[in-house]
């Protein structure tokens, strides 16, 4: 956090303004970090104490300290629509690349299941509504205010450069970022929980019981021993809200980045909004490609989804199918990660050949692109590297172990050299800049499509020709320049690894979201580690790995439209 | 990681240079980084499969690829000496502010620890070297060339800004950085695998041997069941190296900063070295203050000193001197933090009415600085909000456990009135940049001492008079501008309180630097995390804790010198 406080906003220095304006921006971020920083120290030390700590520290504080942040934070959003809404100058720019549609439209989607997620919970724990901490009871209901506010205030305010109230606004927003991140935090630890408990009760005939959780300690979210779950309604509630939590942990990581975004953009100064992303999506989605890249993925696309309709029933039916599903399971994926680490590798090849000038300029969106890129597949990485330790020393000598171990070893070959070609991709200047003698050297030159948003905050850049979409031209000329490199096989053969891995990187995203868990129907991590241990590393990363999914994807249709 | 990958260097773009070198430096990061991130991230799993799972990895594993990962890391470092030494133009510009000479001093330190340390080690397992794997006497060993090999290394080369072989020496800075953290998680994990040990054979008739880890893994580190450590030079060697832990992760620690640094300056352009450090030296040291705050400082560090001696006398004595010790450690912590968080506020305080500039420049050590300030810190803050937790939840009723709580807030105080102050004073112009009714324009005013090296990254910056201690301008101009402001009773106060935090921090640096632990002392947290999660916490965090201390000395001493 404090890096990111310390290497500060990319725009140019401000331009002048009245004195008492003036004032040091870095003040009001340092007092929001600080506040983010000890707020979610103090959240974090609760859950982990309530987690790990056998007596002192019950769920319920844990609750009433989140009730509490949300309670606070809804308030301080409320504060925040109602002032925007009377103030007209409170909001003079917007920022055309900050929340874009994918990212509005996850969140609104895992809104929708999280409040469905709160009907469940607020059912289930009425059920026995008499032994029960009201807490227990009010906290969903607060939550799904929460989520609505805070969905509303995101999706009419994503894109807002706040200007009134600056160290307010950065104190709001860190806060309701904080508490965005400790429900998730809340969330997976209870999962973690609740799934040692499913499966120590599962097992209790089995030899690893004794590295499972206290089973007393487990069962604290189900209630008292004299309160168990006995009706129909109270076990679908039961089910229903642990199916739904995956929703819940990916709501908060969308809410989160989207509100760091806006506190990036607090105070921040930019051209009045000019529309080129209009231009995009009318002039550039439909390029000339080889179709085969787009065929070949659509066909991976069906493939896998039939693939994960039969894993889901194989696996949710009674009896022993679930080694014949993994092996349909690990057999696509490896099938499917392999094509897109050869052909990722072959775009990094192209590039060798392509002569298109690297674009060296500042651009902060395209900064938080690839650092969430990157940080995003640590997720992956980590579970990667704790599979292939347990196949390694654990040596299973069967069929599922090997696969398991190429699968685990291609997650990590695939993400390296996505993210390799999709960075270097972004980093190309556009498409009519060809080699020239001299690099260049005015501040306004080589910008890409991802940072035409950048030119706004250069003072002195009038809109150059070399420029595609900008708003200063006329339809004709934009089409002409995009039109200028047609038909070279580089650009197309680009363009068609970009629409073969947008598919592809779909199905990937699919799998893990709607509930595929290899991780656990494969006994080899969960005996060697542990059920608790390895449930919390799958809990902790692979909400990672489904963001780098979403992410990648909209990554891969801003290189199919550079390119 | 990512983050500071794609955040970049804050250099202005590179001079034009001949066509083949025109690299895309972006990339070389990105190699290196993904690098470090699968290397870190195996060791990682490795170390932590290593402490969690009862059975199948084994000490000797981690040991193997420890001692594996440092060999590689000591033969790129002896290629890289030699390249540098063969080749004149390898290393055309020297960052004067990177390795400082604390950082340096520091790394030597802890350096030579580590090789006591690694002697005492080996004589340890050579002690019963029939029964013991022979890769646990050649890791002390291998240690030892690695650890004088680095120190050489970054002795010599800290300040190198490296024009040869980019990629390479790119991926061999981050390969050793892994390296080092690599060194600093097992070692974390083995001393908090001893503490547990040593904790609950000596309280195995307590009640709280359940939360304790298992006693036969716990051992492992002691050598198996058939060799014991009986003879008296065995427990000698045991004892030394256990105790010698700290300094040895300290090393990592240090030795990690500082070749970060030198991968961020990895093909960095700077203009020929200037020497204004020795300028900052000779002239600004000596500079009128009240006197106060260094007397009262030294009096707090005299009296520091005297307590830590009762308490390790009082605590290694035998019998229940503990609770009196613990009394004498916390008053003496309560007053020194609560005066230097009174100090540090009336700091912020002044400034509100210093009209001095801000500087709004581009920094990159300064950045850096302030990173390592507030993410330092955070090891410290967790600490105290997990004391907070457990004396508050678990409600000890003495005095003992007031104090406790007293001492963990004042702490986060402290540091968070520190860090503002300290961080504010690092961002104030120069000390003759009085109120202008215009705000700067020119990207060459308003420097600070701080950032006198970044004005040799812009190209076409003259040095200007009011940048105090350029090399172009002769001792007495510059001795006239420094006591230019002179008797202004603001300057004076801040330097007062510059020069009374300074020993402060130096005395709470010492304490825990050198075995304070009033953290195990102190039953309440013990009980209520239980050992092993308390010690885990502990072990992790203390060094970033003993870290900042080091860093806020040598931040206090920059901020004298700038008021």
């Amino acid at each position: 956090m404090s890096e990111e406080l310390a290497a500060g906003p990319k725009e140019s220095p401000p331009a002048p303004r009245p004195g008492p304006r003036e004032v040091w921006k870095k003040g009001g971020r340092l007092l929001s970090v600080l506040l983010t920083v000890n707020a979610l120290l103090l959240a974090c030390t609760l859950i982990s104490g309530g987690a790990f700590n056998k007596v002192a520290v019950y769920d319920t504080d844990v609750f009433a300290l989140l009730t509490t942040m949300m309670l606070l934070a809804a308030l301080w959003i409320l504060f925040y629509l109602l002032r925007t809404a009377r103030c007209p100058d409170a909001v003079p720019y917007r920022d055309a690349h900050a929340g874009p549609v994918w990212l509005r439209g996850g969140l609104v989607l895992f809104g929708v299941c999280t409040l469905v997620m709160d009907v469940f919970k607020t059912g289930y724990y009425s059920s026995f509504f008499e032994c029960q901490s009201a807490i227990k009871i009010l906290y969903p209901l607060i939550q799904a205010v929460f989520v609505i506010v805070q969905t509303y205030f995101l999706w009419v305010s994503a894109k807002d450069c706040v200007h009134i109230h600056l160290d307010l606004t950065r104190c709001g927003l860190m806060f309701t970022l904080t508490t965005n991140l400790a429900i998730w935090m809340a969330a997976v630890v209870d999962e973690s929980v609740h799934q040692a408990h499913s499966y120590s009760s599962s097992h209790s005939n089995a030899s690893h019981t004794r590295l499972a959780p206290d089973p007393e300690r487990a069962s604290s979210p189900v209630g008292g021993d004299a309160c168990s779950c006995n009706t129909a309604l109270c076990q679908i509630f039961q089910q229903g809200y642990f199916y739904l939590y995956p929703f819940n942990i990916e709501y908060s990581l969308f809410a989160s980045t989207m509100l760091y975004v806006m506190w990036k953009n607090v105070g921040r100064l930019l051209a009045p909004s000019h529309g080129h992303s209009h231009v995009l999506s009318r002039f550039s989605l439909f390029r000339e490609t080889f179709f085969v890249g787009p065929t070949l993925g659509l066909m991976l696309f069906v493939v896998g989804l039939a693939v994960f309709i039969i894993y889901e029933v194989q696996v949710s039916a009674e009896g022993g199918q679930t080694q014949q599903a993994l092996l349909i399971y690990y057999t696509f994926n490896i099938v499917c990660l392999g094509l897109m680490t050869l052909v990722s590798l072959s775009g990094s090849i192209i590039y060798r050949f392509d002569r298109r000038a690297m674009d060296h300029h500042k651009n902060p969106t395209r900064t938080l692109d690839v650092a969430l890129l990157m940080g995003a597949a640590l997720g992956q990485y980590a579970i990667s590297y704790y599979s292939i330790v347990a196949v390694v020393v654990g040596m299973p000598k069967d069929l599922l172990g090997g696969l398991n171990l190429a699968h685990a070893l291609l997650l990590i070959a695939q993400h390296t050299f996505q993210n390799v070609f999709i960075i270097e991709s972004l980093h190309r200047g556009p498409p009519g800049a060809e080699p020239q003698d001299t690099p260049p050297k005015e501040p306004c030159h080589g910008l890409t499509f991802a940072n035409v948003g950048a030119l706004h905050t250069l003072p002195a850049c009038p809109p150059t020709p070399s420029l595609v979409g900008s708003s200063s031209e006329g339809p004709q000329e934009v089409a002409a320049i995009i039109l200028a490199p047609r038909g070279h096989w580089r650009r197309r053969c680009l363009r068609d690894i970009s629409l073969f891995l947008l598919p592809c990187n779909v199905i990937l995203w699919i799998m893990p979201a709607f509930g595929a868990r290899p991780h656990f129907s494969n006994p080899v991590e969960v005996n060697f580690y542990g059920y608790a241990l390895w449930a919390a590393i799958v809990n902790v990363c692979l909400p990672f790995g489904i963001f780098y999914r979403m992410h990648a994807v909209s990554s891969l249709l801003e290189v199919y439209v550079l390119s």
